[in-house]
């Protein structure tokens, strides 16, 4: 257990409900491979808090001192990077804001114009989706970026892998990060075609509860006044939940999915109508996340009925005739499929 | 107490009238944590004037010499600042005008072109961003600009960091000042996740009173014909309002706000419909600042009744069945919520 | 009195009727301060004319040898000029037009490429607001200009100072001018904000009249045929007014304006709902330069009835009930008010 | 017969279901001359994974060592090429994808600062057509692309040639490979005159089948777990696939087509009323390539009518009295034409 | 009179028809102050041949030996010119065309990159204006230019003057030329405010007449099957034109126009209500050059009336109740006014 | 006699049916002052075939050895080319693809960027059009080419002279082609200005027959089997149309057309109200070549109304009276007409 530390961002266990958030933030830290999540809601409602803090509180990273791309191994440093000293060292967990107005070649790297013009030699520079490599890519109102650069990060995000063929360069370095993105429904949506390549989905909203927006406005204004303290009080809290998620981690491969699960996944898409075969492999991956958190030997029906809504609500085609927004229609054929 | 000068801006004690505006600019020269203050209203009524009387009142700032970005102290100059005496000079306090077609790399700074074509080094050459740290930061017809660098110095003004990831350069350096902008309602709307992100807002308008009119025509001819004798006359209002707003600097972090403010806050937001969580905190804030101004040990609900139209007016939703305008919606409400 | 040139413009004194028009631009070149003057008319009529004949008939600027910006002292040479000689010579008043085509860091300044290329040196080239300073900026059709230009310019009028921040440079320098600009009412208008902001307006027309028009022709055909002989017989006119100009320029301190004067501005801009107090302020102004103009002690209603038109005009919001030209509804309510 | 490899992609045979992609990529794959294949269908589906599966599958090209764009013989590679090692070596197929936001330059490649820099010569950099040159060229929604770009993809694909005339250059180089592009119908439809440009067309959609679904899940989460294992397990089955097209490809020479099959194709063609000559052209050789895969020594009736929906299905226009999908119309009319 | 050349454009004087056209040209060959001249009609009625003869018919210049803009004296030579040798030579008229896609700075003149690059000076090279200096500038389908581009050619011509203010470079030179602009008014329209700019503006139209346009025809081809022989059959014809031209610019200053011309002008201009003046001058100064062409020691009544559609047809308002074309108007209100 | 080629393109002869398209490449290869063509159709009919196939027929061009325009004559080779070996070779008559996606530097040719980076020196980079002097230029899709580049080319093959005036050049040299444009009327159509600059236009479509698609089929086949024995079979016949071509040039000069052919030329003009003249030009050369390829002495009606059609069809007004095509309505005319 490490010592609380006397500034940091707003401990992720101290957040006050969002609970949905949070769960789908823990998965997607236990299985990366589990995809980006998208977060729904309300400017003000704590969603790059919680990135922050949930980074905050997962253990430092191993990774080769001065890799450009955080390489845990030796091996994996890119030819490019030239770095020499290989040491590894501790890193907390990156997270990655793209900055309004980050232009698409401080995303995923450019011609060193430096090297270029001093040296005449064409040297990679890497972008921020190299600063992201194993840890987390965090964006802000996704649905103000174009659609070919959430089309990119998506790509990268789910290969793995950034390529990058501009300006001459034709580089391909590891990119392994889980892309955050928070959007507001009322400013122009996501084609469907985005939507399915998120992981999980999350709907939040301001609480609506008197009692709760107290707390939170108590909470913020006890860590706006002595920061130091306020961690100290949370610090027992995060490091439980690291432990959770680190032994949740080492047990993923072994939890077990029999065909029974795999026919509930299949049904249920099948009955939401959801396109192609993302929604099934999405739900099976955050179901057995979930039975790994919670220290289960296999998938039950019920891991599959709770992560059902973040899994597929994003993938449903609008229906016309069912007025129900999509979490209701969601949750009421988990009911009637799984019941 | 400082002797009068002989040339300088319009003394802020002297503007005839407009006490929102004037009230909101002294809130957030107390505690610049409120945010920016958004002003409504025609042109030609004063808004600029007041900016630049405030921030000559205001008492000067303690900074390392030389420094870019006016650290208060050496361990805060950045690195790349290349600053080498760390004695700490007096300065006024920063008023930072963006001009009418300033492009984005001189608000946020650039690659410096010129070492890069001589010296063959990427250097980072500091913006008005840079400049603005620890002062003020105005702009007029804030809508006129286009929405993304809006936002941008709203993220920036927010998070007191100004981040460049542009043309190979990864910079950060503190940039922490206070946005005041103008605004013509009747020439485009903000985007109402962009007016949520102002602390305060306020209205203006001309004077409709003969007598008002007159004053303030009067005084101007009176600075524009012998601005010296002018600034004699009004030099101790000024200095007793400056000693005022350094009183309630210190006292700021001493003001109780108890629960049931944090309930009259909350129970306003809800009433009102403001989305998010922001509308509380603000209120919050600035009611404790007014509450420091006015030398009061805590926050009472009438400090808070008192500051509700400036921190909410931009908050709310259009409502479509109440014809009212928002000021009003504001004013009735809180006389209804905290009767 | 200086001897008639035998090459130069048509004579200011020499332009046939156009009252308005000329007398406008006489009060702007005894207290610039009232700002610029806006000519609204059809081509062919004269404009361009007007301002380089007034121009030629007032007497040289007193200025720095070499200085880029007509500096009248050593000390108010800019910095970055590099002016080694100090010696003081006469110049005409500058007249600059602003050709089509003009790219914005030819009127601001830029980056000097040359010395940046061969010398690796960031130098300031200034433009043509540097050249305007203690003159006339000319622009034909300013409602062909794109708005942020006419802004711009508007903006650096007013305050008398050139700031540029871009390509890395950071200047400023006075450009003290006045900005005359002609616009044709049926290509597209400028907005409110804009207009607001130009001193005075006056409009011009064809002659509608058989003879007028053949003395138009008569003059400008002699004028064609032989310049010297036409320039010599209207030096003594333009002499003339050049000895009242200066008079006026010198009287113009010592003009009183008492408070029933200041009363009629306001209340004249009440009943005609002009927004904010430019142009109460505006009013005074013109009416004090040609208190100047006449010789007279002190602003009297007269003065202020005369000058109204001019400085109004192009103030007034468009009134749907009002069918009648903003030039009557000026006429009408002064006669109203000031009666 | 090769040993299975460790890792690689998702087997070709493993694929469940599909028959009408996995056929149309077999027919090009032993006759390239049929032209490129357009996939509609819904995103997870399958179609990424066909395209590297196949390749892999593929019998390992020859290749002059280091030859930009992978000539088989000495004498093919380019000038530009600069290659001195003429050696000949063993390769994979090479797919290539094309990455969203590869620029046009990269693509057909561009001329190569680098050497222009610092040694002042203008050398060709060859693109990704390049790179693909003897194998498969995979673009990801082709319908996001731009027109002119996909025009020009199938210009070079189809001529087997890419010429660049651009920033000085003058460069052809070889460029024949298979061009497979997937769409989504409901993004934006691509020109008929695109449409007709590609030899085949097929239509994938999720299987409705609950079974089918289970057995996607069960074998994608098995190579997910044990990739080696699971290649293993799919190996002979690859390896009689590739056996089977090796031997196709020798054959296609010999197969024979007489005049019958001639009419048989055009009176198709006319009966669907299919725009120009390429419908006939292609109908011919993909039912050339299947006798070839299938062993049989002449092209059947048979074999036309088996590849006539994957032929002739994108050239159909419009027929705004028949309200049948153009699968069906084109079936219908086999029947009808061939029965 | 010189021998007939071998090859040439085809004789102005071989032109079948078009008289108005042509009368135009010579005109404007006599006084080129009377500004440019508009040819509304079709393609391939002659419009380039005109021009192109014409000049081709008119005596040569004489101009200093290389001088970029063709100064007839050595003190004429701008400064940047470099020109060392001032020997004076014969050269054809000039007539430039500006070819579709001419950049802006060919047209005006530009840096001169090369020198700015092997010699760090930032010289000027001068662009098509330039070498139309004392001649000709074909503009073939003005109405396909920007407006803006248009304008600062009406602007050049006008006042013989190209100020070129870009790119650090502040020139002006002399530029007095006759702008030649065809357009075909099917293609969009110029502005009023351009129309107005151009001195006289005629229409052609292909001949309905059989034996006529048979006539043009058979010149055409004889023109085109022996070059030679055609040009020495029409040099009498245009030696005889060309002689009228030159004698006609030598008594253009001695040919007188009383009041009653005046008035006839003026007359004519407000029964048309032309705007502005230019109207009026217009018609005024070519009246003069066709007394001057005819050998008349002053202008009549009758060429007045014989240019007046010429020169007033293009600034005409346009009148919703007069159904007439604007020639017939004009016509019709000669015929009133000068009765 | 030449022996036939082992590769080469489609022989010309051996092209099934279009009998318009082949007679009209015919008449512009006899006399290329006839204009281009302009081939409407759909894709997939051979147009690019076309071309290949009559390039390869006709006979080599003589050439300086190296001239980049393909100079006959050494004192035809342009100053800027830089040749020095003015011996003369043989070359085939050369066919320049506009691929899609040259840019305009490319085809009217720009700037050497190599030398001036290197050498400081300013040169000539020839473009496409230089390439294509003496030869064919073909454009596929011309209606998908903008505007300005169709114009300019249509310039360039009209006055048979490529001007640059950009980047600091002022170059010109022959670029004689015929232009070959292919268009589908579905897509888009050209101005009416373009295309009346086309010489002549016609029409293809895919046969409708059967017997002849299979014809079609088989001849392809037979050329894609075996290349060279196709090319034997079909030398021959190209051969022969060979000799008529170079028979036809020279005999071109000689063929009359007497008064009565002109009169129908135009009559047939008047009647079909042609703009211009240059349907009445381009019908009487067209069908002297006509007469010339069949060996006659003098043009006849009979030839005037066999290329009426594709003189003359592109030049209708469109009459919205007449619901016939334009084809229908040049034919009926003829009859009438010509009877």
């Amino acid at each position: 257990m490490t010592q609380p530390a006397t500034t940091g961002p707003f401990p992720f266990s101290a957040i006050v409900g969002q609970d949905d958030m949070k769960l789908a933030m823990i998965l997607t830290a236990i299985d990366p491979g589990i995809g980006g999540v998208l977060v729904f809601g309300d400017r003000g409602t704590g969603k790059s808090t919680a990135v922050r803090g949930l980074a905050a509180l997962l253990p430092p990273i191993k990774a080769v001192a001065g890799c450009p791309v955080n390489s845990a191994a030796e091996g994996d440093v890119p030819d490019w990077a030239q770095v020499h000293d290989h040491s590894i060292v501790e890193k907390p967990t990156p997270v990655v804001d793209l900055p309004l107005g980050a232009t698409e070649d401080r995303v995923v790297g450019a011609l060193d114009i430096e090297k270029a013009l001093t040296q005449g030699e064409k040297a990679f520079e890497p972008g921020l989706l190299a600063k992201a490599n194993r840890g987390y890519l965090y964006i802000d109102e996704v649905n103000l970026l174009e659609d070919h650069l959430v089309d990119l990060l998506l790509d990268v995000a789910q290969s793995g892998q950034n390529v990058v063929e501009r300006e001459g360069l034709s580089i391909r370095h590891a990119a392994r990060f889980v892309l955050v993105g928070s959007g507001n429904p009322e400013e122009g949506e996501l084609r469907p075609q985005l939507l399915d390549r998120f992981g999980l989905s999350v709907e939040v909203e301001s609480p609506k509860d008197i009692d709760t927006r107290i707390d939170v406005i108590r909470r913020r204004d006890a860590y706006d006044r002595d920061q130091a303290a306020f961690l100290a009080d949370w610090h027992d809290a995060d490091m439980t939940l690291r432990a959770r998620i680190v032994t949740a981690r080492d047990a993923l491969a072994r939890v077990d999915a029999d065909d029974s699960i795999l026919r509930d996944c299949a049904e249920l898409c099948i009955a939401l109508g959801s396109d192609g075969l993302r929604g099934e492999l999405t739900l099976l991956r955050a179901a057995r996340a979930l039975a790994a958190f919670e220290g289960d030997p296999a998938v039950t029906r019920d891991h599959v009925r709770r992560v059902a809504p973040s899994a597929l609500r994003h993938r449903l085609r609008r229906d016309p005739l069912d007025e129900a927004g999509t979490t209701t229609r969601v949750t009421r054929t988990v009911e009637e499929v799984l019941a």
